[in-house]
């Protein structure tokens, strides 16, 4: 047994216990948890101790003293309909008055008001007091909205943590750095907060400045939660340092944009990325004062993936400023592992495990269950970190718990082996790729592996069947890239790159919505494609109703969508053919929300396609659901939709392989039964097969060489061969 | 027995046996059909004698002579990608060239090109003779097409009998009216048929000028088809004499639109309008010269609505000018009905019923089938009928055949009494309404009856959900009308309308597109719903994304569409309630295609909402598929998608009663039963109920005045009740 890489909870109540769990797992970090102190000999326990740090709540002394110097929230109100020539608007309705007030400052400069029906900004309208804007000179009928900026009085999680778990205690106020007193404040709780930690030696920041857009409802339920917004960035102080820095007035609307709030879906406007801009400049400076400090302690800085993060931007320009040491997330899929894995400019990244030590996981006569959690968690995400390891792993809860259950511990010190070993075999290095693949959307690499998200790592019915692309990716052998519209406009399609994919829906920032209007995209896009590369198209991929086309790659694609503008024109293109591209598919595809009315171009080949009875027998009959077409030298396909599974995920791998006419190279690292993967490590020459099921299978694997073996897999089980 | 109001075929081969089935149907018509001639004597078996005319087709003799004065087709050739500074196009790629030569009259005057890649019109062209066009200065990897003119060497209708049948005869070339010489000749052809075929008094024409848009492809299979486009009447010609009325210079673009051809399901354009209007200007003026040609000779003229009606418009403002007598057309469902028997300025309106006589369905043994078919097609029609009937009845095909059937011909003979006794009943007087609704969209009258029709009749994946729509006004006891957008905007919302219907996709004629981004057309709706009257959409209603909504009257239907842009919000308004809208609901609602994605908004009552095991616990579920609204002192519903049947029938009207507060007045001349309907003729006071299926069916029958009785039914019967 080994050393290492792996943190778990402690106590003040299970010093002993602990040590020998330590000593089970290889722990060499403990951390502290929701409720529970470190024990003061933590130090003794393990070589890393880690205590979470809040930088801007929990502090209500100072918070109740400094009462103009809170967080605000820039927020739009509903749609109010005018029935008569004057309009009153409640500027809270809807919102919880519990983590919302009005920020009375200065409403004429800071607020505007849209009639939402022309579009127009309103000009005749007063602050009235009391949380109520009085707009004149409205024309009934039409539905007005007011942007305005409330103040934030209680952090969004510990908010929902409270409520989901009916607390009754002290609401954590959010105090606004941009006041160069509170700022002040803040390095000193810092540094005092050093002084009486001497036993931690890394400051786990749970985050920093500010949350992720999350406010409740009238009655305290979610009202609007996206884990990427910055609504709660915004201040009045924030619009004035932006008009001195950029030159420019930013307006309430470049970032509310009509009620979007700018989030992940909605195509980013050159103000709104000066924007993120400037939020990622002031939060990684102010952010770095803090880790100089820390620094200064010879502690480390570890940024917890979460909560308040927003600003910081992991996969931009300014993420390194801060000069983390670490960062730790929790891990769902393989989505979230790379995610976390592949941010660039920290020591190492870490990814906490479930299930949580909690009671109601952990209570008598669960333990076959909790197992059952903790390897579906482990299986799901190994697939991705044999692609790209996180540098440790770590538990939450209470490890007294988890102690009770000795089949748990056996098996998670197997699981802790196990990543050992995974991490020794990569050794920072890269695994052999038989692709380039870039995912192409409007954000680039800004949101490498943050595509389609909502809420961080929850399911939306609007999500999965994209969400399945990047989860397929995450462990298929293939390098993934991220890149954007921008970039290939600036600077052309990188020459390593052999497969691009754009998957999403119409007019979003993951489809690219107005891009696709852009010659100079359209034409790079179908040139680099003849010249002999690969375009994969899911959902709605290159939508924007123009020029005769719906799927403006049509051309490419081999599909377009049926909007009912060309209902007129037959399509006759609906026989099913066998293909490379499904050879490995069993019964029927799973493309889960699908994509009604796509029809198939003349010349594509149609690989699936939905004649189910509804469809009479007509001229235009069938839904296309796969297609593969050339073009020129180079090849399309389009996919419906791609929730996540391992015959989806061996399905894109095909296509990916064809469309770059390189069907040959694919059984090199190469595992031939769907449920296994495969990764190659060329430094240390080792291969590895892994079993994502929880039954035995057998499979063929090939070596770069294409030399096959056959294989018998015991269940989740790795097996390493030496070349 | 009666007699009268019945055509039937006859042939120079049958008749004597015209003489006893005439008798038995009380046939007072008779007509010619395919391959077969009239009697010598026809004018003794009836008093009506019916013969075929076409009036620009058929006559190969004098086209052959005049080969510049054919008709011509306005096409684009398809997309063709350059991959060069220089682009060569062959304009008939893909299209038939049985049918279709290239019509080289002037084209830098009359053809167009364009970079479909940016939208630009390109002028460095030039036709370079045998069916090209050569584009210089293209840019690589842009795609470009042509707009021109091509020879219509076959007419669409005989070119698809002959293919279908097999046919060797002589394929009828098409002349252009607008040539004095060829126009000069069919009014002599028509003066001499006249006078050759005095036995004659009806003039059937099939039809007249315009073939409805009807290409075929390369292999003479169906190409494009289009029940209501002109492109048909595009020529050098027309559009020379366009800009000598007009005053502008028409571009081919006007009517290609990039390939929509500016179909059914396309806003139509100012210029658009203009060119119809100058379509139908032209046509019935012509038509006319020979309407009187007809007159003059004591026959009387019928239009078939089919084939060649292109420019006819009979809901436009210029078909009263071609002083027709009567009009034909197939009989299919309940709409085709209505669409016939509305038409104005006719004195009589004639429904070709099913099945033809022919030999597919007139063989030995198959007499079962041609009754239940007979059955299937009066039980259909009849319900529309009920409300405003045809005032003539007729059937196809060769007599001699039908009478192997003595069961068919006893059904028939019951059939023709019914048909009679409704006429009578109905005597020209409006049935009793409790409501009167209004569909609209962007054709309004123009197109009443005609909405989302392609081919006319068929059945179509994109359409049925919203022609269900139309089928069951077409039998309810409502008064139907069809609106414009214009309307609204020029002349408001007519008193007497107590609901408004808005039924289609996004971005189609049907729910109106960029029209929802007109302020006055929101707010006039707004505002009349406001005042106590229904909103009712279907699909898409009112799509338009902007200023935070996509359903621009999501606040009158309660519901919006998640587009991806407001995945953030919460959505928690999803439990289902019972209401007045679904009390006769037995089972599932079937909602066709019905639509993805629509939420309910707050206060409004769901009535049925889809969450099934894919909408896995979140706090985003469900699709809401019936929705109910209270607006100030009106009421929105929404409906996903509304396929024809009996229960769906009856949700609509509930719908419609409930959404102007009318629900107290909904069991008037009211049949419970919902697989029956109730119609009341307030001037003759009778009332009917019929049975709409093969089974007996009980039910409760409620008069005007809410006095109630039990009725039980046969199988398809008409029971009369009078007052």
């Amino acid at each position: 047994m080994r050393k290492g890489r792996v943190t778990i909870p402690t106590d003040e109540n299970y010093v002993e216990g602990t040590r020998i769990i330590a000593d089970k797992w290889g722990a060499d970090a403990v951390r502290d948890c929701d409720g529970t102190h470190l024990p003061k000999n933590a130090k003794e326990l393990a070589e890393k101790v880690y205590n979470t740090y809040f930088v801007v709540r929990g502090d209500n002394a100072w918070a109740d003293k400094h009462t103009d110097e809170l967080q605000s929230v820039l927020l739009m109100t509903g749609h109010t309909l005018a029935t008569d020539t004057t309009l009153t608007i409640e500027l809270l309705k809807g919102y919880s008055r519990d983590q919302l007030g009005v920020n009375e400052e200065n409403p004429k400069k800071y607020w505007q008001v849209f009639d939402r029906t022309t579009g127009e900004e309103i000009a005749s309208w007063e602050y009235v007091g009391g949380g109520y804007v009085r707009i004149d000179g409205t024309k009934p009928y039409h539905e007005y909205t007011v942007n305005f900026f409330a103040t934030n009085l209680w952090d969004s999680t510990q908010m929902y943590n409270y409520i989901t778990n009916n607390w009754n205690i002290e609401k954590h106020k959010v105090m606004e750095p941009r006041f160069e007193a509170t700022f002040e404040h803040i390095k000193d709780n810092m540094r005092k907060w050093c002084d009486e930690n001497e036993n931690v030696n890394v400051v786990r920041y749970t985050t920093f400045l500010y949350h992720f857009f999350l406010v409740f409802n009238e009655i305290n339920k979610e009202k609007h939660v996206d884990w990427f917004g910055y609504p709660m960035t915004a201040s009045p102080r924030a619009f004035d340092a932006f008009e001195k820095e950029y030159g420019y007035v930013l307006k309430s609307e470049d970032i509310v944009d009509g009620g979007t709030y700018h989030n992940n879906f909605v195509n980013p406007t050159p103000k709104f990325k000066d924007y993120m801009e400037f939020s990622e400049k002031y939060v990684t400076r102010t952010v770095r004062e803090l880790v100089d400090i820390v620094h200064a302690e010879g502690k480390e800085a570890m940024m917890f993936l979460g909560d308040s993060w927003i600003g910081t931007e992991p996969y931009g320009d300014y993420f390194k400023d801060m000069q983390l040491d670490a960062v730790v997330g929790s891990v769902g899929g393989g989505v979230t592992v790379r995610m976390l894995s592949e941010i660039p400019h920290v020591k190492y990244h870490e990814g906490r495990f479930l299930p949580y030590f909690f009671p109601d996981t952990f209570f008598e006569g669960n333990e076959a269950n909790a197992i059952a959690e903790l390897n579906r968690n482990w299986v799901t995400a190994r697939r991705a970190m044999m692609r790209k390891p996180l540098d440790r792993m770590g538990f939450g809860g209470y490890l007294a718990l988890a102690a009770e259950f000795p089949g748990f511990i056996d098996r998670a010190t197997e699981i802790c082996d196990e990543f050992r070993s995974i991490c020794d075999a990569a050794d920072n290095a890269k695994p052999y790729s038989g692709l380039t693949v870039a995912v192409l959307n409007a954000w680039g690499k800004k949101r490498s592996w943050m595509c389609h998200m909502v809420a961080h790592e929850l399911w939306y019915q609007q999500v999965y069947s994209y969400q399945g692309v990047y989860e397929a990716l995450s462990g298929l052998g293939v390098d993934v890239r991220f890149i954007s519209f921008d970039d290939i406009k600036k600077n052309g399609i990188d020459k390593d790159i052999d497969v691009i994919l754009n998957v999403g829906d119409e007019g979003t920032a993951f489809s690219g919505g107005d891009y696709w209007a852009d010659e100079q995209v359209v034409t790079s896009i179908r040139k680099w494609v003849a010249e002999g590369h690969g375009f994969i198209g899911v959902g709605e991929p290159t939508a924007k109703q123009m020029g005769g086309k719906y799927f403006q790659l049509s051309d490419v694609l081999g599909v377009d969508r049926e909007k009912g503008f060309t209902l007129s024109e037959d399509k006759y293109n609906i026989e099913k053919k066998t293909h490379f591209i499904t050879k490995d598919v069993v019964g029927d595809i799973d493309y889960g929300e699908g994509m009604k009315n796509v029809y198939a171009l003349n010349g594509a080949d149609v690989l699936d396609i939905d004649i189910s009875p509804r469809f009479k027998r007509n001229v235009n009959v069938g839904e296309v659901k796969l297609a593969a077409n050339d073009y020129v030298h180079g090849r399309g396909v389009y996919i419906a939709g791609l929730p996540y599974n391992p015959q989806n995920a061996r399905l894109l791998l095909r296509a990916m392989f064809w469309s770059c006419h390189k069907e040959a190279e694919i059984e090199k690292a190469y595992s031939t039964n769907v449920v296994t993967d495969c990764a190659y490590y060329p430094e240390s020459k080792k291969y590895a097969v892994i079993n994502n099921t929880f039954e035995e299978q057998k499979t063929t694997f090939y070596d770069v060489n294409g030399n096959a073996k056959e294989l018998v897999l015991k269940p989740n089980d790795i097996v390493w061969i030496q070349e």
